[in-house]
């Protein structure tokens, strides 16, 4: 028996990877999927997103099987969905329940249905094997949701590849230098954090102790001139998913008052196609709930640092666009090696989904 | 002696078929063409158009063939255009008689030069091979032009594929879907209409007894109110063209009055390339002939029904640019009857045109 | 021993020849280039022009290659350029002295440095083999900078590869056709100028013997009414660079009077990618030297009449995208001897730097 070669893969993803189906991603904020059809593209896809009359979200392939008229230009007639040109009607599970000049209709003419589960803010799309969409496989963001939390929620479209806003996301090194000294303390840079990767899941961990909180942390805790313990988790659940927690701990708490403040960031990233990315991101905490003050205050303070980082990886994915692969590769160092691990988790899953050898690692960090 | 294996060719053309030279195509409205000459892109071509002085259109390839120089650009002396460029001279049968710096000029500098034709208010151009341009070929419209009838006219460029455009014009089901009921009556859903084909020519027809007319025919007719028979036919004689003829027989005339109305409907279809399409459309009537009331009242009337049909094409050439052929194919149903024959027929004339042998039917309606 | 085929390269470069690195180019007016880094695209390579503080211009590769960012947006250290995504820090020479996430950096973590050299107005960029990089193959141009010239410059950002562009100058007979008979004589287009090549630059020369000199001549020499003997010469010392030089000899000097005046009209041809070509130009004078009311009369009139020269390379390539030159090719007339000559130079310049052979001539001018 011979042996059969198998695709080779690089070790790490990167921009040409091909894409994760068997996951779930973000596909929209509830608040957006209403009774009007919508269309956004996922993942390569066009697909239609609407409610039923029990208010159960519903998504569907865009694209009637006639004469691919987008079905979200066409009306819902109770949960059903009616092509806008043809009259085809399409139920809930994609199947073609009437043909408006025929008395049948046929299998051929049913269209995909995306498994939908809705969780606090967010609407999560299942585009892979419909067989393996289990629930239970999405990662865990109760901090988003739960009671005793506030979030304010914020959406780029990103005109690049997911993969760089990963590695961006978990690089505390750009702070200092995309953001500016009031987001990023340079000791960040020099003190690289510690990575670990369990069971696909990639986590880093750095722990302050006895310092001076960052201002709008301080701020939303209350505990304006204390000085503090500060951790800082980030982790990287799945290709759809990343967030950061701060664990702010008050070295001088007042008589009776708590010590613990929590501080997530979350970033889902679902890809609209391979060189662009759906960004929703939310910046959730645990004190000053309900604080409309401090949403006010919070939220474009958010948007403007994250713009920084949708401009820097849209810069990067230009100049690659018109330079790499053919010319030049990556480097990675040692401010790297949560992004090097993320890219690696991320090329196993694509060897697993379609096919093909994990190379080993090509590129070292640091160089 | 082998045979030589043909090129199968797919039964029904679809958006890639090759373009079909051989015809006569709409190249303007005769209104538009003047002594300042004017360039259309037509079947994948810069043509530049412009008439003589004795008022004749003259159509000749818009490039020079010294340095590409778009000839439209540059200016008429007497009946020949003269390059903005250099200067090189073209008579109207696209000969090069003049070189500004030679005392020559040469065979291998002429351009083509594309038949014309005008016929009322069209100017018909053939593109294809000359020995082939019979103006006995330009399918009859003299309903068009003829005194005794009324017309008004419009024109969209369509970001589809003309074949697309073809089939809607065809299809009675999407009247009630994309334009609303005042437009489409369900009825025509049902009833699917007969189909023929003679010698290349597609033709539809359906009848509907003792019934309401549609209140725009009855207006224009001057019999609001009276029941009559109603006559739909439709005909599509060449890839350029495709007309509907709606003949009302009032049941209940005045004394001494006339008892048929006819209303046409012309759908001229030239290809500006393989993915874009110049439409051009009519409407015409033989009752209230030169009534200007009527024709400012009609004028909007069609042309925000014929929006709708050019944005439902559009959208449909969007979705199937990102999905299609290579992930997902058309369906047929029983409707789409009229419209694969039309499809059938144009895959002969690429058979014909192209080279290669038709497949047999691998779609068959209704499915 | 067999014989090596060898790639065989057309006669004359066109529009898809490869660009020819191993030239000095002009990147930038010496004006544009400050302390704030400027990002440009020089031969299809993203560059960020600066100066250091002793004020020497520095050119380096506009891309970090640790994550592709352009370091065109960070920031100045001294002489030093900061990426700012991560803080990589390069020196003018290229190599990355720092990399805030280590101790250490490496060799591979280093960018291109270009040579550079400034000469008058014009800052001159070596992008090819740096062992070649010798300043004495800068093109003189001293007529720009030397005292006793007064001089206008400007710029075209134009949508056409360089080779139309360099033929255009050199052409007469445009003139008379895309300019107006203001700017050129018939008798341009029925004379052709004397072509000769020496060591592959190519001369053109054309004299008129006691004729009335063009009226913008005339009025900065001051010698309105006189007839003059008019000798024009041009010139392509490289594919980077295209001059010509009118010398105007006043036949009718005042007692006492200077009899030669001369004007220059500089093309410099920096091609962006394949596609689109800097084109930065002069018009120069050795008289009214210093005269603010010429150079504002002549800015405007010059920028008119080449803004005529860009408009029509950039319909050409348009057409020829759109036609060419999978079905047409371009043909050669007498005028184009000049042209015809640059385009044989530039093929050779091909060979010698992409190597192959170039062909026998496989057009002959005139046709």
């Amino acid at each position: 028996m011979l042996d059969q070669p198998r695709v080779q893969r690089p070790a790490m993803a990167d921009r040409s990877t091909p894409l994760l189906f068997n996951h779930w991603y973000i596909a929209a904020y509830t608040r957006e999927v209403t009774r009007a059809p919508m269309d956004r593209w996922l993942m390569g896809e066009s697909v239609v997103l609407y409610r039923k009359n029990d208010g159960v979200a519903v998504a569907l392939q865009n694209r009637c099987p006639h004469r691919s008229f987008p079905l979200s230009k066409g009306k819902l007639e109770g949960d059903n969905i009616v092509c806008g040109y043809h009259g085809f009607k399409f139920n809930t599970a994609g199947k073609c329940v009437q043909v408006p000049s025929q008395a049948t209709t046929k299998s051929s003419l049913d269209i995909a249905s995306f498994p939908l589960v809705e969780r606090g803010p967010l609407l999560w799309i299942w585009m892979g094997d419909a067989k393996l969409a289990d629930p239970a496989k999405i990662p865990d963001h109760s901090w988003l949701h739960d009671p005793g939390h506030s979030a304010v929620l914020g959406y780029f479209h990103v005109k690049s590849n997911y993969v760089p806003l990963h590695e961006n996301v978990l690089d505390l090194t750009h702070f200092h230098f995309l953001h500016g000294a009031d987001v990023g303390a340079l000791s960040f840079v020099e003190a690289p954090p510690e990575t670990s990767v369990e069971n696909g899941v990639v986590k880093v961990l750095r722990v302050d102790r006895d310092t001076i909180p960052p201002p709008h942390y301080a701020r939303m805790a209350g505990i304006a001139g204390h000085r503090a313990d500060r951790i800082s988790e980030a982790e990287v659940p799945s290709p759809a998913l990343s967030w950061a927690r701060a664990t702010i701990v008050d070295r001088e708490p007042m008589p009776g008052a708590r010590k613990d403040y929590h501080f997530w960031i979350m970033h889902g990233l679902t890809p609209v196609n391979q060189n662009e990315t759906h960004y929703f991101w939310a910046n959730v905490r645990d004190c000053s709930v309900g604080d409309k003050v401090i949403d006010e205050w919070l939220m474009p303070r958010s948007a403007k640092v994250l713009s920084e980082d949708v401009e820097a990886v849209q810069w990067c994915q230009e100049i690659w666009a018109q330079t790499a692969p053919e010319r030049y590769g990556e480097l990675n160092v040692a401010s790297d090696a949560p992004g090097v691990q993320v890219r690696r988790v991320l090329a196993q899953h694509a060897a697993k989904e379609h096919g093909g050898a994990v190379a080993e690692m090509d590129h070292h960090a640091p160089q």
